[in-house]
């Protein structure tokens, strides 16, 4: 395993990391608000928030071989706990529709897009940093729905992993065509979110498997 | 990752260790009698015993880095299938009702009070230390249940989580406060099993989440 | 954590890997058959792929600490990818019977035999290493059924992680009686492919737990 110390290092100092916080936030909410359906206690809200907030980050970090993000610093836990109580004390009708799956399409986005590039800045070759993004981007919501004993979102039947990867896939390609970092980052998140943001409102889907 | 040697090494040569032992066994009882109860196999049982058993610990040692506690030596994997032949051999009517929950509660509260000792021992903040206590106390019984398909017991109508995380707080918050770690520990353990049974025993729940 | 390079290095100029990227393949398209039978899409079909198809490997390898042996090469994503798309261009009924249990089954024996042979080449003790083994062979499949949302396969009433522990178990044996490692390697997977192909056909199981 060669760690590539420059890389890293332009990585950490660039605006990236702020997407980790952003997608740890919003999966926190999704947490919580799970955790406020199945009628919880403030302390499994906790749970709930911060298994969704940082799980997906956290197989990121193993399987690449990083120190885990939320271990070795205190803000990550501390902005899910933060997340929990907010929902707590929010009542359920100030959401809008939806809610869980729109903070959830947010953490998608920005996973796929932050997955692939810190994977890349490691060294990972093209092909595993888009599927560590994609990875990074759907585990907190399987996480959160194995936890509340409800059907994995990823087999729901609407457009899940695909928006994962379009964003895992778009920011390789435009940093592999050289555009710049902020611009790649920008328009890889927004495709991916649109994407999942329309399987939310009409239920698309790509065709299924129909063969007998 | 800056490891501490010393305080590692402080930490190998106390009393701590132990706990760990005594965890894994309840819990890996604990998954032999969800199989028993399933109407398994030995191979099963041991398989169930072992998940169970060092599932929790697995996941503490990945999250903080360190080697994962059973593979690089033999004792801790022997202990979990020696309880799978414990529990083959006893007729089920020997044991208490609900022995699955109070074998695992008495893992809860070890593994709350030990994941916590051992990742501050490992230089973690006391934030994510008592949150790695929380974790990992809770691990084993998550993969149990997924495993054996039943709802997993953190969102069961009764006090769980809580127990983890008053077991985890505890130690943090003694320690700390300056306190020998034998009395902390012991302070830290009976709070958390204490609590857990009068969960078990009388269902007693925080307040849940009403808010419409 | 002591590293044999050694034996690691003889061990990576082996056929033994072969049978990585074997029970890979496998393992994707068992993967790709479940996606189908839930009618999903063709991303949806990778994401099985993928995640069945790497996921034991990479539960091992996390837990030998040794690198994740798909994320620093493209070589076994791609082959996850085009089981993905070999299974979504082939119709249902050109699949033997029950196919997704065969291509499982010999991915359980194929990984039993080289989860196994890859922990003891980095230095784990032969208890852990034949539970390595196992738990590698069980893990693609658990992951699978887990997504899928169906009963996890080890629960099945026929044998599954007997078949797993005899592939496992006949390598670590064998291997100690000096026997050569490609007639090893060859014994342990016949035996348990054998155990577990008449399993599936004839639903045979040890004894059930049975005592009240």
């Amino acid at each position: 395993m060669v760690y590539h110390f420059e890389a890293i290092q332009a990585f950490s100092r660039s605006a990236l990391p702020r997407l980790d916080i952003v997608a740890t936030a919003v999966f926190a909410i999704s947490g919580a608000l799970q955790a406020a359906k199945a009628r919880q206690n403030i302390v499994t809200f906790a749970f709930f928030a911060a298994v969704t907030g940082v799980g997906g980050g956290t197989v990121r970090d193993l399987l690449m071989g990083a120190p885990v993000f939320w271990v070795h610093t205190t803000t990550p836990m501390a902005v899910c706990l933060v997340m929990a109580l907010l929902v707590w004390f929010t009542p359920t009708r100030w959401w809008p529709h939806h809610a869980i799956d729109w903070f959830d399409g947010m953490g998608v986005a920005a996973y796929g897009v932050y997955g692939a590039a810190k994977a890349q800045a490691y060294g990972v070759p093209w092909l595993p940093a888009a599927v560590l993004g994609v990875v990074t981007a759907c585990m907190g919501g399987i996480f959160r729905d194995v936890l509340a004993n409800v059907p994995s979102i990823v087999i729901r039947p609407e457009l899940y992993v695909t928006a994962a990867a379009l964003s895992a896939g778009c920011y390789v390609l435009l940093a592999a065509c050289g555009v710049p970092q902020l611009v790649a980052t920008t328009i890889a998140f927004a495709a991916g979110f649109a994407l999942r943001g329309a399987a939310i409102r009409h239920g698309i889907n790509l065709p299924a498997y129909r063969r007998s």
